[in-house]
């Protein structure tokens, strides 16, 4: 009887999750765009500071015993760019997708317009949505974050990081857009380099930012759909553009 | 020798202004487009529920004693747009433009695509800038505000209204674009008319919003240009489009 029950749930598991895979195609079909349904990321124990730790050996961030920022540090070591997992590896530049893949499962993606879909957005702050982007020749690193800048204030915040050095972010631009309910939003600037640190570029805000009003505006079904791409940089020319 | 002091500070006054307005022409005359440069509104006595009063009767705003809100209300009236200046006018939308121009001396431009160049955008909230624009046969109103939603932490917040029905905004759209420092944002949305209620748009966040390190990224010397476009509605296909 019981395992009759466990077939009946996992048949039903399969009808929901083709119902969301379906509805995921139906959506963007239309574009003929790649979409990938990204699952959240959510942990209790939240180390911000993580990175800034990293870069300045001065962090206060809660840190491992085994992580040992005291010693002299390596500019060219990244630190594990899921800070919500408190994950203590550091690592260079060469080996961070495949720490990212094989520790983490973060899937990658080819292609130079991609859509990211994230799910499940009203879970509570903090909460990470982390893939890969493999474009032009180098890794991307998509991260929408919702945190609480603001106590009881949640708000999403959604950056791109090259998976490579300052220099070589300079030569690229990304753009992430929001479309839905007759509204547009698009953010367009040039990507940074993990080893500038996604905690810093979130909490100066220099990244696409959403309150909460408007991320449900956008979402469909508690779904948020991002248009990504990636474009190598022209000179901007801010004000003949406008 | 009062005079001569009176004329040599107006003379500088004059320098100044013309140093400004050469400024702005600097920054856009590339692109060819009209710019109006916009002073700030400051005031202490902020009244944000002016408009809800008006709409519900039962605001708990400080509305002055002339200011006859217990009374049935004509749905039709339109409070004053300027609530900084705690404005107790009511009118009909055909008399809204001759009051926010003679009462107010709020600018009009006219084109399809214009700069807003807002000024001063240290000062502290809640400040206010505001212009009109004539585009397409009908007037629209463009409101930037600098709020502190949470205490501390002032935004800015920009929304263009019709001056006109819900059904005629319903025919536009509008863009508002920064673009400077290797970063571009743009949001695009129907214009809600101004019978909606400029504080409930920017209280429900349902607008471009701005938080203040990323307003200081496109500022250039403490002044924020916004391109404004408007054009008569697509039907929006949020999904294929993005």
């Amino acid at each position: 009887m019981l395992f009759f029950t466990q077939c009946f749930g996992a048949v039903l598991d399969l009808i929901h999750l083709r119902f969301q895979h379906y509805k995921a195609k139906r959506v963007f079909s239309a574009a003929g765009q790649l979409v990938c349904v990204v699952n959240p990321t959510h942990s209790l124990k939240y180390a911000p500071t993580l990175c800034a730790a990293a870069q300045t050996s001065t962090g206060q961030g809660i840190l491992p015993p085994y992580h040992h920022h005291e010693a002299v540090h390596d500019p060219q070591l990244v630190p594990c760019m899921c800070p919500l997992f408190s994950c203590p590896w550091e690592g260079h530049l060469e080996v961070v997708v495949s720490h990212l893949r094989q520790t983490h499962h973060i899937n990658i993606l080819q292609g130079a317009e991609i859509v990211f879909l994230a799910t499940d957005m009203h879970l509570p702050a903090p909460t990470d949505w982390i893939i890969m982007h493999s474009c032009l020749g180098h890794q991307f690193l998509l991260v929408l974050r919702k945190q609480e800048k603001y106590e009881g204030h949640p708000q999403f915040f959604a950056t791109m990081m090259l998976i490579g050095t300052p220099t070589q972010a300079d030569n690229f631009t990304y753009r992430l857009e929001l479309n839905r309910n007759q509204r547009r939003l698009k953010w367009e600037a040039t990507p940074r380099s993990v080893l500038e640190c996604v905690d810093s570029v979130i909490s100066d805000g220099d990244c696409l930012v959403l309150n909460t009003s408007l991320a449900q505006l956008f979402s469909d079904n508690g779904s948020l759909a991002i248009g990504i791409a990636i474009t190598t940089s022209k000179v901007h020319n801010s004000e003949a553009e406008m």
